[in-house]
């Protein structure tokens, strides 16, 4: 028979001492996009009906962005997400109702002060893995969000929040489209982070004018030929010059 | 005879164990901003060379901005300074060589993964305290910065950073100006915290673009009437919902 939720975590526990740094854990909001969908990688515990971010600990002489990527490529076999520390949860009760019932003692009940991270993934390239902890370990929409656990919805909102902001200083489009990729569809991305219709011609003029796009010899070939929408790819270099700046720095 | 910082490092270890959450630490970067100079607070702990930001742990109840704010206190008798957590220090390795000579098992010379946090403050308000550990306790331009212990010159480079960008987010300048306040000294803060010189009509006309400041009936009496500056003043009501948005968000 397979052992409870309640039973796994007992005997995780009596490893984890000597293993991981006390009192900090690690969450992480997993952004996948693909073509005009943006989702999050989201985890059911077993026994559990809410949702929880995929998370875990650190080890005693791990870097925390070493123990982000190990977490990350244990849940997702991907190797090379792109991975940003963004906020600390620290609430001094965050986990005290999830563990009421278990015993004082138990590793998972202790205090958790909990580095947020965010992460960038294209999640047609990513196959969630259910742990021994889980039951379910998929991709879901934004916008379909179930019940989570803890804190968990708290720190999805900030890691938008970060997002959003870091639009304009960080590869976050570089990270989340595919190497080549239509005005409309950089225009779909900008819109879905930043939660709101933008204008067409205006979103152009800027994207343009910050020089930070190489336009493809040939366009798209699907349809009609004189339909075929342009190709764009990001020229790297330009884009990571720019991104020193701030794209819309105007001072 | 005084006693030397050794000797006051193992005396309060032999408490913190039981006082502090193990492994985590906070820094501040406090910057002061007056007439035109911006700086920091900086301690110069016993028997060191190179200065250090004020810092200390967190209590094993205690939320990470009350453990924040009473670190400041002590530092500076001050109760209402403005606290931001802004990013996470956790090499490895960060304090190893400060600790090489003391004894594995003291309290300081653990891995500690250091919650930064930035203060924003008037230095003409606050006074510095010399707590016991400490020889020098100063408001230090931040042009003419000493050598820095650890990582501390990195944690003050990303506060700084992270001061730039939230410029747009924050209320930075309501937090740093004196009440009234004339034009050019709200761009004199703008130009001190970005590092570079603004285009005068330019920065006016943003700002009144904003329409986050109230103008004041009656000018600044200094020297002939007819050239007494206009002072102005936050409207922090208009100010707080322009920075939900960002207050150079374009798009």
């Amino acid at each position: 028979m397979e052992n409870s939720l309640k039973e796994l975590v007992y005997e995780f526990s009596r490893t984890a001492w000597n293993e991981y740094l006390p009192h900090l854990s690690i969450d992480c909001v997993v952004f996948g996009y693909n073509v005009a969908n943006m989702k999050i990688l989201l985890v059911q515990l077993k026994d559990q009906e809410n949702w929880s971010l995929p998370g875990g600990y650190i080890r005693k002489e791990e870097d925390i962005n070493q123990a982000a990527k190990r977490i990350l490529t244990d849940r997702t076999g991907a190797h090379d997400i792109y991975l940003q520390q963004f906020s600390v949860f620290a609430n001094a009760n965050r986990s005290q109702d999830f563990f009421e019932e278990y015993e004082d003692g138990l590793w998972n009940k202790q205090r958790f002060i909990s580095l947020g991270f965010y992460a960038l993934a294209d999640y047609e390239k990513v196959n969630p893995v259910v742990d021994i902890f889980s039951s379910n370990c998929d991709w879901i929409d934004i916008n379909e969000l179930p019940n989570m656990m803890m804190d968990h919805k708290l720190i999805f909102d900030q890691a938008l929040l970060n997002l959003r902001r870091e639009l304009n200083y960080k590869p976050i489009g570089y990270n989340l489209l595919p190497e080549e990729f239509t005005m409309p569809e950089l225009q779909r991305l900008y819109e879905i982070i930043l939660g709101k219709k933008l204008n067409r011609g205006n979103f152009y003029r800027k994207m343009i004018g910050y020089d930070i796009l190489d336009k493809m010899d040939e366009p798209r070939m699907e349809g009609k030929a004189h339909k075929a929408p342009n190709l764009y790819r990001f020229n790297i270099q330009k884009y990571n010059i720019a991104l020193q700046d701030g794209l819309k720095e105007g001072w």
